[in-house]
């Protein structure tokens, strides 16, 4: 399995020989991403410096109809950057420049290789906020958030990545570039291309460069964690929040088993004789901070909450939002296999979500700790597993299929922030029907009649013909 | 020109005899919406009462390839709903309901005929909010403020209506029907077809249904009003507001001509010897709003405001705000022509594209009054002229296409709020170029292969064949 040599020197050409690996360790570490149990290896890999050089590459890419797998660092959970066809890895870490912080307008311009808590921290020197925190963000790169519309903790009062692209320059699959958007407040000129690039996972156009919006940095911040002593009343007290009319910026949910698993990997104490917990944050002027986390607090008081507390020092901040930011890797060291998902649902559905998962954990026989954004809806359901024990993983597989659709049952979606990728393909149809499938593949035509742009992923191949 | 009696047999038969239209005051009242210059007839004119009505009409239309206009109160200001090649129009003001407020979720389900400010009314009985309020909000739909992705005096905090739109139903050229999106906070399924919709004015698919987002109501608002000597200090008391980091609701510009007439209509005392106001208002807790109007006084004051007025009533607040939302009826009742623009440039920009658009209006030798979201980057340039004066409307378009390409110059877009429809058209290439205009070319084709949904609008006949 390989390219003809004359494709390779002429990628060589372009983005300059160390720049272009075919060699087995590049193509090896290229072959899989942070999504367990998908794996597939590319014929070369490439690390353009440029748009220029990405047209390039994509031009010679069209011209022998080889595909080509836009990728920032891989942490991706929905196999959406396993390069299940082969093809290019086109790699952006060599495209990771700040290009300007627009202190006037609010808007940071960027490559797409930048690392997101870079940007974060950027930005804040300027007392600016990028708001979008994908669990990932200490090595995810602003390219990959884009292409897969990364979530965050901050979702449910700002909204997720695709709130905040103003702008994009992209290079199609024939090799051409367009720019949409802008440093603009509001833009109705033709159909929304930004949008609809943000959360395509790299099948309708390569990234080169993205505007994005800044907020003014919230003033003051405060966060809370409060425990119950049952599942169900803690997916209450989320659900009341909501109701009642309260957005904080947090509204994280873990149950007793991430628990465990996340205090023997932290020791801060976690109360692991507890059924769940909640993080809650507030952000905005003082006053109104600490009278929604009084208003909250009271919620979880009713619902029976053993115990509240205030964080009182950024330090203890911190390890609360890290204790909930390592609840994957935590998850992930414990056992050899987790399958994670992120099946979401109206938020006032949270209460029967967690009942349903639970149920369908016991019915099946399987180990499954949840955790995730529950303010959003976004819960994270998370199979402790063994990709060895093939029987188990049968049983896992038709229980994620069960929740699936008792999510869709419930006004949801198969995913809410990972993206479909390989792994979510298969239950696209359940979401869409066939008048949408049909649609999705016309639009994906639209932009790559020759299907070489992330091929099999969100459409199946079957699909994509 | 008539169709075949044939057809409108089977039209009559879905939708009921008296729901299809042939008669002549039909076809003339829904030869135009609110866009001056521009007029067409269409064949018929079609009333449905359900999706089910609205396939069957698109599958007729389909089969003898007819096309199809949908059509809300047609307030639009760029020509979006006038039938150019003739056709069905498609009036919605019988799908009018709003089928379910969603407390718990804090989400909305409407028909796409509800009027905008019914929906106001309905979801602040229950102290919810739906920020998006065109200025034509009294009598423009939902459906409508969908199809051109509307913009209001709230952007600037609030966003436009794409922001609140969380699902819909839509109706395919072929007849079928899909749903997008739910009750959810988050949703990366495959592309983003609800937001493709939004602002795509009827050329891809007939919105029947839609799921909006609510927000709690702002418990407190207050509302300024500053007056300027000179064009150029309110111009820049607009953009030092927004590099201070204060993200007022409203931050909206009027200049002397506007006041001139907008006075002259309402009779509220606005000092017309003034050359500029900006009304600036804030929602949110009091303390919040008090401390942001006191720092925006202060940045008027600074650029030597001379008279600086808090709205002490809530009749008061909207006399104001409705100053300024009759100015366009003001400006059209006191002309033959009026032609409004909705040229929009990175907020910073605006004192630049304030002095150009008073330059180009010297040069040209046209009476030009200019107010707008000025908060948003977006200004609405308004010449009043006399479309009977044919050698001033040429010199009326020269000054235009000035003013468009000014805005492009600056990083903008031809159009912020009011769509592209016939009337912008012309200069979409300027803006996308050519590999832009080939990919939105292949979008609508994707949707709509045979150009049936609301041809000619955003991309021009020779651009869709």
């Amino acid at each position: 399995m390989s390219l003809d040599p004359q494709i390779i020197r002429e990628l060589e050409q372009i983005v300059g020989q160390p720049y272009c690996r075919t060699d087995q360790e590049a193509r090896l570490t290229h072959s899989y991403d942070a999504t367990p149990l998908f794996q597939a290896f590319p014929h070369a890999v490439v690390y353009p410096k440029s748009t220029e050089e990405v047209q390039a590459v994509m031009k010679v890419a069209n011209r022998y109809r080889i595909p080509v797998i836009s990728r920032g660092s891989g942490t991706n959970l929905s196999a959406s950057a396993v390069p299940v066809n082969g093809g290019i890895v086109m790699v952006f870490n060599r495209m990771n420049r700040i290009l300007e912080i627009d202190t006037r307008n609010l808007t940071a311009t960027v490559q797409p290789g930048v690392i997101t808590r870079d940007l974060h921290e950027a930005v804040s020197a300027h007392s600016l906020f990028y708001p979008p925190d994908p669990g990932s963000m200490s090595i995810s790169t602003i390219g990959g958030n884009i292409a897969q519309g990364a979530g965050g903790l901050r979702g449910l009062k700002y909204g997720t990545t695709k709130d905040y692209v103003l702008g994009l320059e992209a290079v199609l699959a024939n090799g051409e570039v367009i720019r949409t958007g802008g440093k603009l407040a509001k833009d109705v000129s033709g159909y929304d291309v930004t949008k609809l690039l943000v959360g395509s996972e790299g099948t309708l156009a390569i990234i080169t460069e993205a505007t994005l919006k800044l907020l003014p940095q919230p003033v003051f911040q405060q966060t809370m964690v409060a425990y119950f002593p049952e599942l169900d009343l803690a997916a209450e007290a989320v659900s009341d929040i909501i109701s009642s009319r309260i957005i904080p910026c947090t509204l994280e949910f873990m149950d007793q088993g991430t628990m465990e698993v996340v205090e023997a990997f932290t020791n801060i104490g976690l109360p692991t004789d507890q059924k769940a917990m909640l993080i809650l944050e507030q952000d905005g002027p003082q006053e109104v901070v600490e009278r929604d986390l009084e208003q909250m607090a009271e919620i979880c008081r009713r619902l029976q909450a053993t115990k509240i507390d205030i964080a009182r020092t950024q330090k203890e901040r911190g390890s609360l939002l890290e204790a909930r930011r390592t609840a994957l890797s935590a998850l992930a060291r414990s056992t050899p296999t987790t399958i994670l998902e992120d099946a979401t649902v109206p938020r006032a559905s949270i209460p029967e979500m967690v009942r349903k998962i639970s149920e369908i954990s016991k019915k099946y026989n399987i180990r499954i700790c949840t955790f995730g954004h529950a303010g959003d809806g976004n819960l994270h359901p998370t199979c402790m597993t063994d990709a060895r024990n093939k029987e188990e993983i049968r049983r896992v597989h038709k229980a994620f299929d069960e929740i699936f659709e008792t999510a869709l049952k419930l006004g949801g979606t198969i995913t809410g922030e990972h993206g479909v990728g390989l792994a979510k393909a298969p239950y696209m149809e359940k979401q869409w029907g066939k008048a949408g499938m049909e649609l999705l593949k016309r639009i994906k035509e639209a932009f790559d009649p020759h299907h070489l742009l992330n091929p099999g992923k969100i459409l199946r191949p079957s699909e994509e013909e």
